[in-house]
C-alpha cells in the first residue's frame, strides 16, 4: 500500500528506518499529473532500489509570474493509484507552506546552463528547480533521483548541480516516452484541444528530419535547425519560441557539432508551450 | 587512531559504514591551524556524537583576491594531533582540486544577511562559505555541524541556508573562547607583533563596555555603537572596520535593540583584520 506523505519530518522519519536496515532509496521528483513518462521513471527506481519515493509537488518557485502554475493540472487520486500500481512505497505530497518558510533567503543558482533554450523566456525556471530539487535531495537523502529526458535542459542542470555541490546522489537520466504517433508525453498536452493535439506531432516530425540530417552527415548546426523550422513552418497552428543545437556541458549554442550536441525546440500550439529534444554524439 | 582522509569517496565510505551500525556523525568544519575555539567545538562533537569527522580545508572561494588565502597559516601534523587527543575520527582533508572542479557554475547565495557587516569589505566571502559548508554537509552528512559564535554572520547564514534548503542536520553554535586577557582565539591571531597583540585586546574590551551600556538599560543602537567607538578610539593601533547592532534575522542594522541584536565589531590591529561580538536579548 503506497502512504500518501505530506510533511518533511515523516518523510525524514521514513528513510532514516529504511536507511538503518540498510536499504537503498530512489527519488522520482514530479509536479503530479503523472503519465506514462513519469511512470518509467517510477518504474526504473523499483528495480533499481529498495525504496522508491515519488514526490509530487507543483512547485511555485519554478513558475514566473505570467505561467500556468493555477491552471496547471492536478490528480492526486489518479497520482497515488498510478504509484500504487507501480509498487513505490511514498507519495511525498507536501504543501507550499510546508516547503517554505516566508522569508526564505536562499538560492541555488545554475550559471551558464540555464541561460539558453528556456531559460531565455522562464529566466526563474531554472532557479526554482535548483532550489526544490535540492530541498528534495536533502529531505529524502536517495540513492539515485529519476529525471525524465524530455527536460533535457533540467536534467544537465540538476546533473551539473548535484556535482559541484557533492550531494551523495546518482542522477539517472531517462528516455522520453511518446504517444503513438510522436508526441512526447506531457501533463501539458492536456491543454490541447483535438485540432491542436493533432498538430503537436509536428515537434517530433521535426525534430526527426533534423535528427536525419545529422545521421547524413551534416555537422552545420544552421542546417540543422533550417531542417527542423522547415517541417515547422508547414503547420499553421505551431509558433516555434526556439530551435537549437548547443554543447551538453554549458548548453551554448553550437556553429558545428564535434562533442555531444542537445537539439532541442520550444513550440507553442495554440496557447500550448510544449518541448522536444534529441541527443546526438557524432562517431569519431 | 585519528584517520586523516584526502578523498571525498573515501570519506563517503567511512560514513556510510558508520551508518549502516545505526551511528550518529558531528561535523566540525575549520580551515585548520587549530585553537582551543576549535578544540571547543571538537570536543562538543565527539561529546555529542558517535563519530566526528573535522574537516580542515582552507577554501578558496571564501577569500577574495587581495586576501590572505595564501598566508593563512597551515600546520596539518599540529591539527592531527589536537583532533586525535579529542578523540575524533577522522580528518578530513582535501585538496582544492579534489573540492572543485575547474568549470564549476552553481552558487549558493543567502540573500540580505551577507550584505552587512563582514559581507561590506568581503563580497564573496559568504557565497564561498555557503558553497564550501553545501558540499562538506553533503559529503559528510552529518546529523550535527557546529561553528564558533565568533564568526557569528556565517552562523546566522550557514543556519537560515540549512532551513532554506532543508539540510536535514542540526547546527550547534558554540560560545566564544578567549585568551586569558579577552582576546577571541583566532589563527589570525598569529600575525600579530608583540606589540599589536597587547593592543587587540581592545575590541573584547570595547564589546564589554556596549554590553554594559546595553545592561545598563540603553536600547538606542547609535548610544551602544558610541561606547564601543570610545573604547576604540583610546587605541591608537586599532582601526574599526566596522561596529554594528544588527537584527539575528536578516542581519540588518537596527536603530533601537527590540528583539535579539548582535553587536558585532571588525577592527584592524596593524595589518591583521579582527572580528569579536556578542549576542544580546533584552528583558520583557
Amino acid at each position: 500500500m503506497t502512504r500518501v506523505v505530506t510533511t518533511i519530518a515523516e518523510v525524514r522519519q521514513i528513510v532514516r528506518a529504511w536507511r538503518a536496515a540498510g536499504q537503498t532509496v530512489g527519488l522520482v521528483p514530479t509536479m503530479g499529473y503523472l503519465h506514462e513518462g513519469h511512470q518509467s521513471l517510477i518504474e526504473r527506481s523499483v528495480a533499481d532500489n529498495d525504496h522508491t519515493v515519488v514526490s509530487v509537488f507543483v512547485n511555485p518557485t519554478q513558475f514566473g509570474p505570467n505561467e500556468d502554475l493555477e491552471s496547471y493540472p492536478r490528480d492526486l487520486e489518479h497520482d497515488r493509484a498510478l504509484v500504487e500500481a507501480t509498487g513505490a512505497d511514498v507519495v511525498f505530497h507536501p504543501t507550499p507552506a510546508e516547503m517554505y518558510y516566508p522569508n526564505r533567503r536562499t538560492t541555488v543558482h545554475v550559471d551558464e546552463l540555464g541561460s539558453e533554450l528556456c531559460g531565455k523566456s522562464r529566466p526563474i525556471h531554472f532557479d526554482g528547480v535548483c532550489l526544490v530539487v535540492s530541498k528534495l535531495l536533502n529531505i529524502v537523502t536517495p540513492d539515485r533521483a529519476y529525471f525524465g529526458q524530455k527536460d533535457a535542459q533540467q536534467l544537465l542542470i540538476v546533473r551539473r548541480m548535484v556535482r559541484d555541490l557533492s550531494f551523495g546522489v546518482e542522477i539517472v537520466g531517462c528516455p522520453i516516452v511518446r504517444e503513438a504517433d510522436g508526441l512526447a508525453k506531457s501533463s501539458r498536452n492536456t491543454y490541447l484541444s483535438d485540432e491542436e493535439r493533432a498538430a503537436a506531432v509536428v515537434l517530433s516530425r521535426s525534430l526527426a528530419a533534423g535528427r536525419a540530417v545529422l545521421e547524413g552527415g551534416e555537422r552545420r548546426a544552421s542546417a540543422v535547425r533550417q531542417a527542423v523550422l522547415d517541417v515547422l513552418a508547414a503547420e499553421p497552428l505551431a509558433a516555434p519560441e526556439y530551435v537549437e543545437v548547443v554543447d551538453t556541458d554549458d548548453v551554448n549554442p553550437v556553429e558545428t557539432v564535434e562533442g555531444e550536441a542537445l537539439v532541442a525546440i520550444a513550440v507553442r500550439i495554440g496557447g500550448t508551450r510544449l518541448i522536444d529534444n534529441f541527443f546526438f554524439t557524432p562517431e569519431v
